[in-house]
C-alpha cells in the first residue's frame, strides 16, 4: 500500500515569470514537507475571477479526495474582502471571498465556508499585497496536514457569489446561453449543458446560432466534421462547445466570453 | 536506499491556460498516488506532431529507466486513429498512433507496440474529445503501477510512421539536410548528425549554407564566435545547429522548420 | 514524522517550449530519485542575469533550509566562465559564475563559493553548449544527496559580482533609486527599501517621481488607492513599488528596468 501524498493545486493570475508562484510553493513545502503541489494554471487573465472559477470547476473532481484547491485571483487583496476556506464534500478550497468559488457552491450544496481568522496559521508578518503567500498558502498547507479546518476561523453563511450566467430555455424551440470560455485551440465553450439541451431536443434537431453564424450540426466526434465546418458538440467538461476542425472557431466568429448563443430546436 | 517514485512525463499541445493538463494530472494521481508527473512541455504548436516527436526524442533518455512518456498531440481524437503504448527497451510511451513516436521507432528498433483496447483501464465514460484524460492518462498511470502493458491490448506491427526527414550525403563534397526545430534563442537545429558530417569531413573543412547565408565555421564553443557571426556547431542533442552569439540566427535568416541546409565540404 | 524530500529549484531563460528544462529534470531524477524539483521560472528573458538575480533573491528564503537553488542563465556557456556552487547559510546555489548570485553575496555575507571542477560528478560527455544539463543539474543533484560541496572543487574568493544598483540618499529631502523589475500586472519595483525610506521620512511625507509622473501617496493597501491613481507602497519583497489599481503602472509611465525614480521627502 502506497501512502498518498497530500495534494495542493494552485490556480492564480500571477503568470509564470515572477517570484509569486514559487514563493507560495516554498511556504507550502516549509510547512508541509509531504505535500505535493500541482499547478492548475497561472495564466488566468489578471483579476479575472470568472476565468478562474471556470477552470477550477472543470477539473477539481479529477483530483483525489482530500485535495486542497488553492486559488489566488485577488484584485481586492488588502481590502476588507475576507480570506476563506470552503469545505465541499471531498475537497477543500482556499482563497479570497470574491466569488471565485461560485460554481463550487452551485455544484456542492453541502459546502461549508470558514472565514480564515486564526492568525497563528498565517505567515508572519502578513504583507498587504500578497495574501497568497502569507495567508492562503499557509492555511492550505496546514489543511493538507489535516489541521481541522474549523479551527481556522468562524463559519460564515454569506460568502460572495457572482451571478453565474445561467442558460435559459426560452421555449420548446429555443435555448439561450452564453460563451463562458475560449480555449487554446479557439474552441468556444458555452454554459449550455445536457440539462437544457436534452436528448429529446437533440433528436428533434438542434442548430446553434452565434453572431452571424450557425453551426448546423451537433456532432459526437471532431472527425465527423467537414473541412472548415463550424459544428457543435458536448465537450469534455460537459458543456456545449463550438469548433472548426483544425481551425479556430473563436477567430472565425470573433467570439469572446459573454456573447450570446442560441440553440434552435426542430427543423 | 531511497525508493524511486514512478515517473510520468507529459508532452502536449494543450497550452498552460486551460484545464486539460491538470485534469490529466488529477487522473494520474487518483490512479497512482505514488507517481510523479513531470512536464516535458505543453507548448507544442497545436496539432504539430513533428514538434512533439522532436522534443521527445531529444530528452527521453535523460529520464530514469522505467519512465512513462505520455504524449497527447492528437488532431485525430475521436476518429479511428488508435490509442497505443510503445515499449522500447527501458521506457514506455503512451499516445495516439499518428506518427508522433516515429523517431522512437528509429532509435529503438526493439520497440513493441500495443493497441490500447482494454477499456477497464480507461476513465469512464470516455469523452469523444479528450482521450488524453480518459484513455492515455489512465493507461500511463496503470503502467507506472507496473500493470503488464501486454494486458492493455493487442500487439500491432503497423504503427503509423511519418516520413522523418533524412539527411542525404550527396557526394564527398556535399550533405543536404533540413531544419527540424528552432528554439527559444533562435538557434536553428538541423537533422544532420555526426553520421553524415564525420570527423574526416569536418577536418576537410565544412561550411553550412542556408537561405542566402553561409556559416563559414564549425565551432566547438559559442565563445569562439565573433560578434554577429553566423556559425555552426553540434548541439546538445547531437544535431548540427546554427547560431549567432547572443542573437537570433532564425531571425537573421528568416528560417523556419522544413527549409533546406547544405553542408559544403573542402576548400 | 514525515521525511523531507530534498528540494531543488530551477531558474532558467530556457522558456517552456524546448527540451532543455525536462532534460535537466531527467538528469536530476536519475541521480537523486528522492529529489523534488520546483520551477522558479523559465521565463527569464534570454541571457538576462539581472532578472534572474532579482527573481531568486525575492523568494529563495521562502524555501525550506537545505534547498538547492539551481540557476542557468548562461550566455557564456562553453567559455572560460567558471561553474560554481555557493553555500550561504541554509541554502546552496549552483550556476555559472557570471554575477547571477550578486544579490545573494550581499544578503549572505557568510557565502562560500566553490569552483566546480570534480568531473566525476558531471554528466559524461559534457556538451559545449548545455552545462545546465551536464554540469549544473548533476552537481545540484549530488548536493541534494548530501555529497559534501567541498569535494566538488576548490574554494574561490573572487566570484564575479555585477554592480547591483544601489539607492542613494541624496539629502534629507531626496532619495534616488532605479526600477529593477516590472511584474505581470505592470507593477513597477524599485530598489528602494525601508533602509533608505525610513519610517521617519515617510511620516514627513514622501512622493515618488518617475518619468514625468508623480505618485503623491505612499499607501499600505491597494484598496486605499483611488481609481487610476498612481501610488507607491512597499511590496511583498520589501522593495518600494508603484502601481495603479487594476491597471498597469508600467504601461501608464512607459517604464522599463533601469530608469530612475526619485523620492521627495517633506511638504
Amino acid at each position: 500500500m502506497v501512502e498518498r501524498r497530500p495534494l495542493i493545486t494552485l490556480t492564480t493570475d500571477f503568470g509564470e515569470a515572477d517570484y509569486y508562484v514559487p514563493a507560495m510553493k516554498g511556504v507550502i513545502h516549509t510547512i508541509n514537507p509531504a505535500a505535493e503541489v500541482i499547478d492548475l494554471t497561472h495564466l488566468i487573465p489578471p483579476h479575472d475571477i470568472y476565468a478562474a472559477a471556470f477552470t477550477l470547476v472543470c477539473c477539481y473532481k479529477d483530483f483525489p479526495r482530500g485535495t486542497v484547491h488553492l486559488v489566488v485571483v485577488d484584485p481586492g487583496v488588502g481590502s476588507s474582502r475576507r480570506p476563506i476556506m470552503v469545505t465541499a464534500g471531498d475537497y477543500h478550497f482556499v482563497g479570497p471571498d470574491n466569488g471565485v468559488f461560485s460554481y463550487i457552491y452551485q455544484r456542492e450544496p453541502s459546502s461549508r465556508v470558514v472565514h480564515l481568522t486564526a492568525e497563528h496559521y498565517f505567515r508572519s508578518p502578513v504583507s498587504n499585497t500578497f495574501h497568497g503567500r502569507d495567508i492562503f498558502a499557509p492555511c492550505a498547507a496546514y489543511t493538507s496536514k489535516l489541521v481541522d479546518w474549523q479551527k481556522m476561523g468562524e463559519e460564515i453563511s454569506d460568502p460572495v457569489r457572482f451571478n453565474t450566467p445561467t442558460p435559459v430555455v426560452l421555449s420548446d424551440k429555443a435555448i439561450r446561453g452564453h460563451v463562458i470560455h475560449i480555449d487554446r485551440f479557439g474552441n468556444i465553450i458555452t454554459n449550455i449543458t445536457r440539462n437544457e439541451l436534452t436528448d429529446e431536443r437533440i433528436q428533434a434537431g438542434a442548430r446553434v446560432r452565434i453572431g452571424s453564424r450557425e453551426a448546423a450540426r451537433l456532432l459526437s466526434y471532431f472527425a465527423e466534421a467537414n473541412k472548415d465546418e463550424l459544428f457543435a458538440y458536448f465537450g469534455s467538461a460537459d458543456f456545449l462547445e463550438l469548433a472548426v476542425p483544425r481551425g479556430s472557431a473563436a477567430r472565425l466568429i470573433e467570439a469572446r466570453r459573454g456573447i450570446e448563443v442560441e440553440v434552435v430546436i426542430g427543423q
